[in-house]
């Protein structure tokens, strides 16, 4: 069994972005960040990226609101940092509050700043194999993991545990596109599948992104299989100082000794996550240098 | 066994679509049709598509071009579809000839007139599941026959063989949807596929869109299993005026005893697909309605 070592990825990936971001001189890629209200998770997810940028030299804004701004205000805010010629990255923290309509706001990113993904014209462009499509970071860095581990994806079979928007469809996309970590046969199971078991069990790599902890476990997996896990579970820990401590979605002890990869939760999945936005901000970033070659 | 009449259904909505186009008085919904070339199938697609928009009151345009036109030139064709009020409607006959990318075609349909469906706007409108969203014809088509046989699709294993943007991929988005002929299971296989019938005899629908005649048989599928034969293949048939003969991906006879329900060809997801066509057009039409309410 080995180890998929989010940190160790992660960081080789920031290494040559901030080498990259370096030879632009003066110029440099600005990443804006819109949060709303004041979730915990959502603070420390931000302040990780505003953190991350910062160290490989992309600038960052971050935009707060309160939990009760109305999704007309949001939209004028988001049309502001569309016209800004000075953002070329725009992320929308999720979740958003009840009152706002996710895909909507999603939606009004302008496509060419859209870092996150979520925009409905990337997703098509995803499902069109467009290299050009921003492609939304945890589906990304899960690919990237799997891409350095050196696994050959074609042929094989991946059964992915959820179908969100965010993780589980376009992750499923990318493992049935048709080159090099593609051309895998994919299953999508989620809350509705009867026998779960059965689906995952034929998984030479499996995708747990249900949010659900500890729920994939031994008798669910193949002998060998890789082993994916996007869950970010906060569960009640009193031996913490915060009171809580991360476990994923895959019970980790024993089903580790039976995959030959596998993703510790945290430090897997989670930091590829924060490297591939950083990666889709130099992206956007060169992209709009594309379009106006005078800059 | 049971066979899904597409042209009992298709016959069903296309009365229903009429009805409502009769409704719209002297005003009426207008879809432009591009054809590029002569390729035979293409001449007889779009005539059918006529036909059938002048049976149910939709007001139909052709333009042809020859196999020689440029892409830009296309997209100035389009462009001028786009921006012409009184066409509601889009369709690029495909394929095209092979120095026209068709995803660029695809994407500079005016998203809102894109009544195929292969604009990425509409893709991922249909991964989001928005209800706005043009769905291609022949997915939705096969939605609606399942629907309209009375199948509940919710825990269902779907698997669709084909990956196509055309159809695979947008039908497996359909059942995989969290709402009624939705919430199935489903898994995607390909030419890329190890053992298909492993996997083909799990399927409860097995979709069959490869576009390779009588490919599916017997020991591939479990009995008891709905098929839906999406595969149009013209072979060799001296017995016929035509020199030809439709045969679908599915070895019909052979098949057929062991399905609960199955889709003839022709007759079965082909008049759907022009159905579904008609049903877009008037959505289209609707749509812009609402967005110009003087008109």
């Amino acid at each position: 069994m080995e180890i998929l070592d989010g940190n160790a990825v992660s960081s080789d990936l920031l290494n040559s972005l901030a080498d990259r971001v370096e030879t632009y001189g003066e110029d440099k890629p600005c990443v804006a960040f819109i949060r709303v209200g004041e979730d915990p998770a959502s603070i420390s997810y931000v302040r990780k990226k505003e953190k991350t940028a910062a160290r490989i030299g992309i600038q960052s804004r971050l935009k707060t609101f309160p939990e009760s701004i109305s999704q007309v205000a949001l939209l004028d805010e988001i049309s502001l940092l569309n016209s800004d010629s000075s953002v070329h990255g725009i992320l929308v923290q999720a979740p958003l509050p009840a009152h706002i309509d996710e895909c909507v706001i999603f939606n009004h990113v302008n496509p060419n700043k859209d870092v996150d993904g979520f925009n409905a014209k990337n997703l098509g462009l995803l499902c069109q194999e467009d290299e050009k499509a921003f492609v939304s970071c945890t589906p990304a860095g899960i690919i990237e993991l799997v891409k350095r581990a050196g696994v050959d994806t074609q042929g094989k079979h991946v059964v992915v545990i959820g179908r969100s928007l965010i993780v589980g469809k376009p992750v499923g996309m990318l493992f049935l596109q048709k080159k090099l970590t593609g051309n895998a046969t994919v299953t999508y199971c989620h809350s509705r599948t009867p026998d779960l078991a059965f689906h995952t069990k034929q998984a030479d790599i499996l995708v747990a992104a249900i949010g659900r902890p500890n729920f994939v476990t031994k008798p669910m997996i193949k002998s060998g299989a890789i082993i994916i896990d996007v869950g970010i579970n906060r569960i009640a820990d009193e031996t913490r100082k915060s009171g809580f401590r991360l476990v994923g979605d895959v019970a980790f002890n024993e089903v580790a000794p039976e995959a030959s990869f596998i993703t510790p939760v945290p430090g897997g999945v989670g930091p590829m996550t924060v490297a591939m936005l950083m990666s889709n901000t130099v992206k956007a970033y060169e992209q709009s240098l594309k379009k106006h070659p005078t800059q």
